[in-house]
């Protein structure tokens, strides 16, 4: 019953949406850390609010978001930060099998079912999976080896269009 | 129409599977880093073993899996490192609205359609979203706050069945 098979789908929730000043993929941040300080907002639908009691505490917030207008999964993809193509899941590319990006923002404030957020890498209007809280010594593992990205070929640090290609996408939120 | 609203669904691929040591939530570590050295193998379906090329040169990898067996979304939750409740997005625990889980593992080998992965937290047989390399650089924020967590009251590092009990949970993967 709990086996997963390639047949089967996973229904999620659109828990709230993140605003940002970010209305075009081309020159959004490909990363926070390259959205440093760049403001932006999340809006929690009932019943969820409730669910963000004591997180003023932390420094960084986990978002966990749809990329809702990327294009489709393809096993091999030129990265914003190289000259040569690598396999998907070696990139942090939006285009994915399942389009789901993480992004550890700073928390500025919570307002109600609002959340002051910055350090902003995703679009004006993405909706919203779930919330973590960023815990170092649960997330921090600052000496790894990052493969390609440690000697990586091009210092880009926004988007430009060639995963989010008009019509190409399947990945829209469905009603 | 890409707008989210509180009506919508989204509908992901399970695109592997994630094998592991534990096939029940007690005993369980409740994080990678309390995992340590716990081997398990993760088996991507077709069409995206070939996605895994050049993932040999990252320490680590994020799996991004789905938590099949958890019960529902409660607004407050007893975490198991506490003894006060918590607003569930201040907390790590696995019964979210959708229940998303993140584990930095350690790569060991990649072989063909799988990944021999150590630091082992997660459910034999739980249904796989993504994969991400780890990249301290967009991932490691070792000066954090973490809120309760910097002064939590219990030093746990396994689950019991708190969040897991049976027959209440609606997170099943729907073929």
């Amino acid at each position: 019953m709990n086996q997963a098979d390639p047949q089967s789908g996973i229904k999620a929730r659109v828990i709230g949406v993140i605003h940002t000043p970010f209305a075009e993929p081309a020159g959004t941040p490909i990363q926070a850390v390259y959205g440093k300080d760049i403001e932006g907002r999340v809006l929690l639908y009932d019943p969820y609010a409730a669910a963000l009691d004591d997180i003023d505490g932390f420094d960084r917030l986990w978002l966990i978001y749809w990329m809702d207008r990327v294009s489709g999964f393809k096993p091999r993809v030129l990265p914003y930060r190289d000259t040569k193509e690598h396999g998907l899941f070696a990139t942090r590319s939006p285009a994915r099998p399942n389009p789901i990006g993480m992004s550890a923002v700073r928390l500025i404030r919570r307002m109600g079912a609002e959340l002051h957020v910055a350090d902003m890498d995703i679009l004006d209007g993405t909706p919203l999976l779930d919330i973590k809280p960023y815990v170092p010594s649960f997330d921090s593992y600052p000496g790894c080896r990052a493969g390609w990205f440690d000697t990586c070929a091009v210092d880009r640090r926004v988007a430009d269009t060639r995963f989010h290609e008009p019509g190409s996408g399947d990945h829209r939120v469905q009603g």
